[in-house]
This record gives C-alpha cells, structure tokens and sequence, in this order.
C-alpha cells in the first residue's frame, strides 16, 4: 500500500493532492521541503518552520556523515531528536554532493565554471562499482561512500524517508556514459534495498531515483526499472535539462512512465516558483530545494513578479530611500513587522544576521502560501484557473 | 518634574523601582537595555525583543553616523519607523567610539592590547577644543564629531533619550590629564545642551555624562556638575576602574554625589550579572552592554553559575555528546524547543545562524528576568535575600 493517500486529483493535469503518512506524522501534499542540510534550517527554530506551515525538512546525509557523523547523532537518539525537530524528516542520500565533487552541477556545467562542488565539498579520488571514494572537506581524510555506506548512516539518523545511492550524471557526457551510468544506479539501487530489507529502521520508507539524463527512452526506462522494485516512493533526480522546458520534458517522460503508480514522487532539487507550479501539474508530490532559503541569505526575497523569476534583490541600490515593503499585502511575520526595502537594504549591507533571518522566513512563507494554495485548487477543481493567475503575477494567498 | 516616577525603594540599599516616561512610552526600572548597535537586536525582529520583556534598546550614534547617515534616517522618519520599533530608544552620544579609536578601551589598557577600536573603527586624527576629527571605518573619508554633530544626528535620528557628547577619560592617565578631560566634558555638556535647546526635537530628553576617572573628588565634581545642569537624566561613563571592586567605588561615589536627586540614572557598557545585581543596589535605573547578544553569538550561554561569571562556553568539546539542556528549568524559547547543548556545539562549529539566534534569546531572556525580578524584589521589600540569593546561583524565576 502507498504512503500516499490520494485524496484528489485534477482533471486537466496529473496534479493530485493528499496526504503522505510517515513514521513521524502526515505531510500535506503536494508539498515544498525546506532544506535542513545539516540539522537545521538555517536561522530557524524548528517551531517556527512548522509554523510557516511545513510538515517536513531534508537532512543532508553527505554533511551530516562528515560531521558530526551518524554515531553522533544516533547517540542523541536520531536526527529528529538531535535537532528538536518531531516531524517527518527526508534525508538524501549523499550521491548528488559525492558527484557533484567530481563533475560539477548542471550549474556550472552551463556557466562553463570549474566544478564548485571541488571547493566546498572536498575531491572525488576514485568512482568505482564499489561506490566513491573522496577526501573530506571537513578534515581531508580520505572518505568513502557507498549504497550500504549512504543507507547506514541514513537509517543512524533515522529518517522517514531514505533516498538510494545514485549516481548524479552530468549533463554534459555522452548517451553511452549516461546509460552506463543509469544501469549502475539500478545495481546500487538493489544493494540499497538488500541493505534496507535486513539492517533499515522499521518505518522508514526508502524511494528510488530516476536517471537517465535527458534521453527519453533511458528516463523511461530507468522510471520503469525503479517502479518494479518496492521501493516506497519515487524521487526523479540527475541533469533535468539545461532550461526549463527540458526540464518538464524530462520531468513528463518519467511520470508518464510510472502511469497511475500511486506511491509518492519527489523532485529533488527543483524549487523556483514556476517550476513548482508545473511540477504539480506534471504529478509531483514533494520538491526540495535551496532557492528560497538560499535566495533569502543574499538578499533576494520572493515576491509576485514573473517578469523576475519571482524575485526581488534587495541588495540594490534602487531600494537606499524605498518604503515599499517587502512584498505589498504579505502576512507573513517579516513583512507584518512593517519593515522597508530601504531598511533591509541597509541591514544586508551591513551583513546583519536580522536581515537573511527576516527574508528567509519570508520566502519560506511565500513558498509554503503557495503550495497550500495549490493545494487547495486541487482539492477545489480550480487549479488551471489559479496556476494561471499565479503566473501571472497574482499573490499566493494567505493560508 | 523628573521622567523617572519612583514607586518603591529599598529600605536597605540605595535601590529603587519606577517607571521613566518617555516620548514613546514607558520603561520599567530598573531596566536592562539590550543594544541596537547598527538599528537592530542582531539577529532578532522588533516583537521578538519586545517579547523577551524589554522596553527599550540603545541605538549607536557613531555608527548611524557614518552609515547610513542621518539624513537617509530621517528620510524615514527617524530611528523609530526605520527599525520598526516604536518603542524607547536611548542613543548614546558617539564619544566613546570616537575616543576608543584613539585610546582604546578600558579593556584593551588592562590587557595591554594595543587600541582594537583602531581597526574596527576607524582612527583619529586630531582631538580639540572643537570636536574629534577622525578617519571613518566605512570609506575612510575624513570626518568630524564634536557636541552639536552628535546632537544634531541624534535629533534626526529622534530618540527618546539623548546622551551628551563627552570625553571618555581612558583609565591609564594621570589625574591632571583626567582633570583637564572631565572639565572638558562639562563645557561639551553646556555646548550639547545649548544646541538642543534651540534645536532639539520636542520630548528628546538629554542626559549629561559624569566623569572624572578613578578619581574620588573628579567623579563627586562632575556628579555635582552634570546634577546642577538642567538635564532630563545622569549618566556614568569612563574608566570605572580595573576591576570590579573599584567600578562599584566608583558608582558609590557618582551616586552619593547625587544625593536624593530623583532623575533617572544610566550605567553605560555594565552588564554582568553580578553587575547589574550590584548597580541596581547603587540606585541605577538602566544599564546598557554588549555582553548578552554578544557573547550568544560567541557560543556563551547565560546560566546561574557565579563561579564562573554566570557563563557556559558551549564550544568546548566536553559539551559533544551532552544532552543537557543549555539552562536546567529555563523557560525562554530556546531550552523550551528542547535543544541540549551536544546540538548547540555542533551548530556553532559549524558557524550556524541558528546557534548565534538561540543563544541571543536565551542570554536576552536571562537577563530580562534577571531584571524583572529585581524590580518585583524591590517592590516587595525582598531585595536583600533575592540578591543573595541570586549572587549564591539561583535562576531568575520566570517572569
């Protein structure tokens, strides 16, 4: 039986609304997962995530192996223990951050940068069928990671859901290469399901990751590989595309490949606001993503502007004598404070750690209204109507 | 009339409990004053600050000066709309940050570190009669600062209490030098009240400084001096002395030269535990001090222990696997998420904004019902047993 309990379904797309139940509560879905990449949504109390209207966060099973380490946080009982958070908890399962060390992301790969991963992550030494081996960012051991290494440590931080080892292909290498590599995400995929089956916390869900790059038949395939196994629910990951409308092509391959499967599908990494609202329509049930909490970090707030790709950089100059709120009729706490775009301009200059706490409690706001809105035009029969006026340019409105 | 209403003192001290009035509202004395140093609670939004219990926050003079400037202040509205917080605000007058730069501070001297305001703000380039001329932190521009500059950006920036611009006398001079600065400070006193007189916002009260050094007879002059004067409040600043003991000789005398002088009275930069407990004692009604948002963002918790300055470091390593909580009992937002202190390392190795913004609650909330509870002791007639009390390591109580 699936987690996921489909309550609707949208007759002019595949978008469904439910509830996804774990071992440590329901999430609403479809539903946006704010990053907790290494135990805590960064500036946040966990109470105040809820309160934004969040069910769930992601752990970073790359960091949190390097430090503190799993024994750590088992010994405090877990993750959602650790860090105080009793909500359902998604841990990836470190093969984007691994791979990323030694390609790149599709980031970089389509600004022509050197991989950025290398600097901040640490450097890939071999990548073999055993799994990676890299030297730590944290200390420069040489490190090791695999599909049995990458579900250990996720079942010491006892997340609800797991997510398999897979290899993150780049975008950039040839049809072969990808394809050689899918295969090798369908072995370390069984190695993870052997590993789970005997050693994998009761209650813990583990999904499958869809690769293939951007070929249609590998995605296909590789989306049929992974829904014939039992797994628990599907995430779609690796090179999407190198813009958006690739990236709903690729999206759509996988998901009509999985027909009327009714296990939960996660999108990993995706998070902008347009690519929610056509994630949803492609038949999405979770998203993960930096964007908003990132974003928030270097002045850039969310606000209704298509134009900008929803944003507003708050750095700018433009803003020095600005009264304009953040975003005009917001209630989320940072704008129901009054505060001006000149007043954060002037705190980001000044590096205040109010200033990235103020915008990123805003766009998760943003981001949470918009999800519960498209929520509701599922569970209303209104969701082309709304998603179009959410294009548009129209608010998300309050929850 | 005095803007300090006094409703109870001490029997056995010179201690005493009110309210100051001011343009925006009332403070509950005596009262600590948590700093707004750039034009915000670092970390912290307006309501949260309010929440914690204080009345009022003490924007820096020298530092709106230069950055974002008066004007851009004014633009707003004044300090107040800028910030968001319309509640009393105390500025104090830019004299110490412009004299640190040239002497450093009084903790540099007992240390024997060269002048650290040097680097951090900027360096001076002629101290006379006039003013201080100084080279500005932000774009090394030439700038200058006497009296009617610091009232003049105080007015633009409107708060509720101005302090005046004075000399702040380092520690390692000799009692001429002292003696020669302390008269200085009374005709700047005279020249900071005669602006204000003329141009001054209407309901900005003024407080004079007194000065004087370690000085017996310099300190009891200038309490004597700065009383006579037709100022809204009284103000000790300066060298207070090496160590303790002697920063409260030092008070004693300021505040028996004062006699039964009923305006209000502020400690500038003491905020010790063991400090305010002593200084309310002495019949101070407001203190101001870096220390708790500091030293939270530095990973010190505030907890009952007077063995060691009422602080826990929480980045030792004896704290990795501890499941104590940051303060045994505490009521304030960051123990009651239910954090150990194994979490808050953690989050602080790894640089977290989550653990600076705990921590500052946690070391602001401390303080507050440190507070909360003299005013209530006083006001019982219970000072004497619940500052023993409080000195042998019991918790505030809760508010």
């Amino acid at each position: 039986m699936s987690a996921l309990q489909i309550l609707h379904r949208d007759p002019g797309s595949q978008a469904r609304a439910g509830v996804l139940r774990t071992a440590h509560g329901a999430v609403r879905t479809p539903a946006f997962v704010p990053l907790a990449t290494k135990g805590t949504v960064k500036g946040l109390a966990p109470h105040e995530v809820a309160g934004l209207g969040y069910d769930m966060v992601l752990g970073n099973t790359f960091h949190l192996f390097l430090d503190p380490g799993p024994e750590l946080i088992e010994h405090f009982g877990g993750l959602h223990e650790f860090m105080a958070w009793r909500s359902p908890i998604i841990t990836d399962s470190g093969g984007f951050q691994v791979f990323s060390m030694g390609h790149g992301t599709v980031a970089d790969e389509i600004k022509g940068r050197a991989p950025t991963g290398a600097d901040r992550m640490g450097r890939v030494l071999s990548i073999e069928e055993d799994g990676v081996r890299f030297r730590s960012y944290v200390n420069g051991e040489e490190r090791f990671m695999g599909p049995e290494t990458s579900m250990g440590v996720q079942a010491a931080l006892g997340s609800d859901l797991a997510l398999v080892f897979d290899e993150c292909t780049p975008l950039n290498v040839d049809r072969d290469y990808t394809a050689r590599s899918t295969e090798r995400t369908h072995r370390w995929l069984d190695r993870c399901l052997t590993w789970h089956d005997e050693f994998g916390p009761a209650g813990q869900l583990v999904y499958g990751i869809v690769q293939g790059g951007v070929h249609e038949d590998l995605r296909i395939a590789s989306a049929q590989e992974v829904a014939s196994r039992p797994v628990g629910g599907i995430a779609i990951g690796g090179s999407l595309g190198a813009d958006k409308p690739q990236m709903y092509e690729v999206v759509r391959w996988a998901i009509c490949a999985l027909g009327d499967d009714a296990r939960p599908r996660h999108l990993l990494g995706i998070g902008d606001v347009d690519d929610l609202i056509r994630g949803v329509e492609l038949g999405i049930d979770t998203f993960d993503c930096a964007m908003p909490t990132r974003l928030g970090r270097h002045g850039v707030a969310l606000v209704p502007d298509p134009g900008k790709r929803w944003r507003v950089d708050l750095t700018a100059a433009r803003w020095k004598h600005s009264r304009e709120p953040i975003m005009e009729g917001c209630p989320c706490p940072s704008c129901e404070a009054g505060h001006t775009r000149g007043y954060l301009r002037y705190l980001l200059r000044q590096r205040e750690l109010t200033a990235l706490r103020l915008l990123t409690v805003h766009n998760l706001a943003f981001i949470a209204r918009l999800m519960t809105e498209l929520r509701g035009a599922i569970a209303a029969g209104t969701l082309a109507e709304r998603a179009a006026a959410l294009r548009g340019g129209a608010a998300p409105r309050a929850a």
